[in-house]
């Protein structure tokens, strides 16, 4: 017997049948003698509805009042999850974030859970009841309905593992796993049977979206062990192998890969500060202004110095470029820059593995397999277990078949 | 200044265009220095499509989740109500029933408001904000979601009022107020400037739809002044005549007609139980088991007696027909009748009016009116402030166009 978190996202509760579907796997942990808590998402393109409404009544809507009309999505999941459960004789309700509760700051539209209380559902887990929670959503400092922003979810489910210190949360979603690189890009990529928490953290932020970027750092705090798995394939993760893709503790993973996946982001620009002055506190009067302006900057590279002056390298998210661009243009005189080159087709290629940290020779692979291809790298960003590189987007598709076969990933 | 609460229903909200029409006429409310609390229903459509699902995934739905379900069309209006209203500058915030508290009991489905706690509210009102509550909704006991049955937003608009201490509650509906009589059926039928709490009660009690039978006796009860208009209108109450219907006090009529409106009901159904023995607790024996099978009776006539046996007629609802038939013949034995007679094809017609109680000769008026169109009356009953006739379907519209010229109503 386990204790198990059940997360369904938007795709797999879209219309009744699916939900009768997802009941019945649901009622199979049960059958086996599980404790089991089910998360659940709006059905799919309720929440593109409901947001619609409020942008189309004010783009500048109270982030207050549109939490209180989107966390309706999952309710009405939650409400209609319970109905089918107990419709297969399975005891079961639904809860709302403020019945639980789940608490949360004040931040509307992207609050941060701050504590769930678990003693009301654990009794009615050890009851032989299963509670339904509305997925997404919490209570704010003052009482109002929050939402923990897209993907939250993934979060809510996490954190009620956390607090009913639950063997397992498994996510289910449109997707059978986590694997070695986007299936799409390379036919012969394998699904990882484990992958630890920093890779998949690694993975998450440079766009293999999966599972939201927050709850992996909380399941990564929390030790929780989260599976991603399908809804939609009829395998069980009762006796046998564990279907989808396992995210764990680095200690559990036995026969460690040195590069675990490869990943890519096209949603990348870069942006060179031409003949800046080189002197102390240049980086400073370039990136605090960004800063300010919640411009978030990733990779960073500065030239060598010639003549007194140099350049400045940098990337970020492709939709935050022409705001860049206007807050560099209005601190030009304290910066004291040359000229602004940008750039929108590039795009970010990353190895990821935390067996690199006791192998050397991931990165020179990386810079020789792609320079065998004749690709250039533009900027070149490390962190303990990854390497990333900025390259023309062009060259995205070969990249990630080259590195894939080069660390010997393929099927 | 006064305090007013504004209740508008689904087809006044029905999208977005609309709820901006209805914050538009809160705003004229509260620019012309009134202090005002809104009611909203649920978006036109939006709870048929919620208890669809829940009856589609099971019959015997549990009514918890389907409260859970439901409530969340009237929490979507009234989020996208309070960003309607904040567009045009108007501080306003929603409030859903566990967050005012609106408490009831435990029926879910059909709950009963116990008790609102105004004090929240009464500070938001005199700092200037105006709260849009979400109707039809309460908590129950036990902390779960629970709702008021059909209608039941006129009831939490109703109770707010007299929560508030309101002059007055307005119900915005798609009729612009109480009529003689149905204006379909009679063209010259007129608009009552007001009605007492007691008519307003006969009528709704015999099929004028207009409000929920409860929230009209909690007006009468709590001494609220209802007002009855139309959303679709431009007329506006500030100023002038109100155009609407004032559901009030007795004492406020001062001009009162002796017959203020004829109703009527096709929704009847008519039974005769032939040849039952003419002894105490015959009744008893027949009404008994219909109460207990939860079927309401309405008209009751039996007949002088001959030779030991009698006829006893009744009426019901014509849904319930098929269960009184049964209920009735699984009870023969103990009650011995001779036979069944059942009829759907009746109607009920009814005047209504408080001037009855200083008048006589209404009732006589009504019987003389039938007789000269040829109409037979099968039963009678009468209560203070109305006469009632059941006869054949068919005469339903000649039956009350006569009355309303016969008691002078026609325009």
């Amino acid at each position: 017997m386990a204790r198990i978190v059940m997360k369904f996202g938007g795709t797999s509760v879209a219309d009744l049948d699916r939900i009768r579907h997802v009941a019945a796997r649901v009622k199979r942990e049960v059958d086996a003698g599980n404790e089991v808590a089910v998360v659940v998402s709006a059905m799919a393109g309720t929440t593109n509805r409901l947001v619609a409404w409020c942008t189309q009544l004010s783009a500048l809507y109270d982030a207050r009042e549109y939490d209180a009309v989107v966390a309706t999505g999952e309710q009405v999941t939650a409400g209609l999850m319970a109905i089918a459960l107990q419709t297969l004789g399975v005891n079961a309700r639904s809860w709302q974030g403020w019945q639980v509760p789940l608490a949360t700051d004040d931040a509307h539209g992207r609050a941060r859970i701050e504590a769930i209380d678990g003693a009301e559902l654990m009794r009615r887990l050890q009851s032989g009841q299963v509670p339904v929670v509305a997925g997404f959503q919490g209570i704010g400092p003052d009482r109002r309905v929050t939402t923990l922003g897209r993907g939250g979810s993934d979060t809510s489910a996490v954190a009620l593992a956390a607090a009913l210190g639950a063997e397992r949360c498994d996510i289910y979603t449109d997707v059978d796993g986590v694997y070695t690189t986007d299936p799409r890009i390379v036919a012969r990529a394998r699904k990882l049977a484990k992958i630890a928490y920093e890779e998949m953290l690694e993975l998450a932020s440079v766009g293999a979206k999966v599972l939201q970027t927050r709850s992996v750092e909380l399941a990564m705090k929390e030790r929780v062990r989260v599976q991603v798995l399908s809804s939609f394939d009829d395998g069980t993760s009762l006796g046998g192998d564990l279907p989808g893709t396992l995210v764990v503790d680095e200690d559990e993973i036995v026969e460690k890969e040195i590069v675990s996946g490869i990943a890519y982001s096209r949603d990348e620009a870069k942006v060179t500060v031409r003949g800046v002055p080189d002197r102390p506190g240049v980086a400073a009067a370039i990136f605090g202004p960004l800063s300010a302006a919640a411009i978030n900057v990733d990779m960073i590279v500065q030239n060598v110095s010639a003549d007194g002056t140099t350049d400045l390298t940098f990337t970020l998210g492709r939709a935050d470029l022409p705001r860049a661009e206007k807050t560099l243009g209005e601190h030009r005189a304290e910066i004291g820059f040359l000229s602004l080159l940008t750039d929108r087709e590039v795009a970010k290629i990353s190895v990821v593995g935390v067996g690199m940290r006791s192998h050397s020779g991931v990165a020179s692979t990386m810079f020789r397999t792609l320079a065998t291809k004749g690709i250039n790298i533009q900027v070149i960003s490390t962190s303990e277990i990854k390497v990333s590189v900025l390259i023309d987007a062009e060259y995205t598709e070969l990249a990630v078949r080259a590195l894939h076969t080069a660390y010997g990933l393929d099927a």
